[in-house]
């Protein structure tokens, strides 16, 4: 762990952060995901805080998750992090969930594009960064898929939701991780008695806003498998989602 | 703070855990007041998972939250807590919220009491813990009012919310800070537009489950005060809430 490419983090999981099976929730891990990104970019000096100097920001296009375990209340745990790869437009950044013991639970991958805070269009990473960004690619391995396709076919939605003044972030979008929270909302109890999550999928097509109605599409693929898709005010798809159980 | 009877935790105000100003969240605050809670009793050996052992628990029955300011996104800030009083049946825990310069912008006030995971009735806390508890109760000073009386007049409510697997902590409960969440989406974005708040109360009356449907009344008292009381099934109250905005 010596390797300056990865970057690692420790955590607890609180008790508010366990859902009724004493498991950490999808949302609080999805959560520390995304500022361990945070925290390996921004002690490289590519983090929000610094691109936002020059009107820059990241942001999360897709985000996939496959665990084997989650960790149990007050246990310690660790996420570490690195880049994969830097393209044109995105990046891939990868991460390794590993439970008090030292043993990898769980892998994720996401997407980041870089865009302008003025126009919201995709920066070129290569003319902004040369190859700056590259330096920091690692070659160590997530043996997880790739965020996959997520369809959805014509049906009825399963659930609105009216976005209310919690779900809204610094930016004033409803925020990644609630999206999160809303979508594991559309399974009973009974689901997450009987199962686990394998392999949780996101993502992030465009915006909500607070007063947005969200609608919820679910098409069950397999036994264990559904794939979600959200719009907002019955019209533009905000997120996917494929929700694998086990 | 070499004080052993004050422990002290720091913080950073993480950006899924602000709202669209950019202010930590109140449902947040509450966690890490929660949690620092947990940490200074455990330390002190009379955590959950200590008194668990002897099938006792802790239950939070009151919160009171003074705030003048709140900790920005990515700042950092700390938390004190400490025993006020130890009553038969209660304990009086306070706060002390302190900003990244190391001005106190906050207090709050917490009344827990101790219960047997059996019969879930109070355990008297001298007879269990004769002196201990009282050794570490201590003089700081915590100039906000106690917790008062809410009332809300017979009304209809105001909004209706039916619980989901999120809302569901490992004791099978809507968690506290759920309805900390829940309470202030009562309001629209507006209020926090034009306001803050300034004074927070929550009375943990009784538990309820997933699959309830929660009913809350709001009773507004004076220009900036509102009364906030959730019935579960339209029944018993669960809580109770007030919101002081400035």
């Amino acid at each position: 762990m010596n390797d300056n490419k990865i970057g690692t983090y420790k955590f607890v999981a609180e008790p508010f952060h366990v859902d009724f099976t004493g498991r950490l929730t999808m949302g609080v891990l999805g959560n520390h995901l995304l500022n361990c990104a945070g925290f390996h970019a921004s002690e490289r000096g590519f983090g929000i805080a610094e691109i936002n100097e020059n009107h820059y920001t990241w942001v999360l296009s897709r985000l996939a998750i496959e665990l084997e375990d989650m960790p149990r209340q007050y246990e310690d745990f660790s996420i570490h992090s690195w880049i994969e790869n830097v393209y044109r437009l995105f990046t891939d950044r990868n991460f390794e969930l590993v439970n008090k013991d030292g043993k990898t639970i769980g892998y994720a991958r996401s997407v980041w594009a870089m865009i302008s805070m003025e126009t919201r269009k995709p920066a070129d990473l290569f003319t902004l960064h040369g190859e700056s960004l590259n330096y920091y690619a690692s070659d160590r391995e997530c043996p997880i898929a790739k965020p996959g396709r997520i369809r959805v076919a014509p049906s009825e939605p399963v659930a609105e939701y009216l976005t209310k003044y919690s779900d809204i972030d610094i930016n004033g979008h409803v925020n990644s991780i609630k999206y999160i929270e809303h979508i594991l909302d559309l399974f009973p109890m009974d689901t997450f008695k009987e199962k686990s999550i394998r392999r949780f999928e996101m993502a992030y097509v465009a915006e909500s806003y607070y007063g947005d109605t969200l609608s919820f599409y679910l098409e069950q693929k397999t036994e264990n498998e559904y794939d979600i898709e959200v719009k907002k005010n019955n019209q533009e798809v905000v997120v996917r989602s494929k929700v694998i159980f086990k």
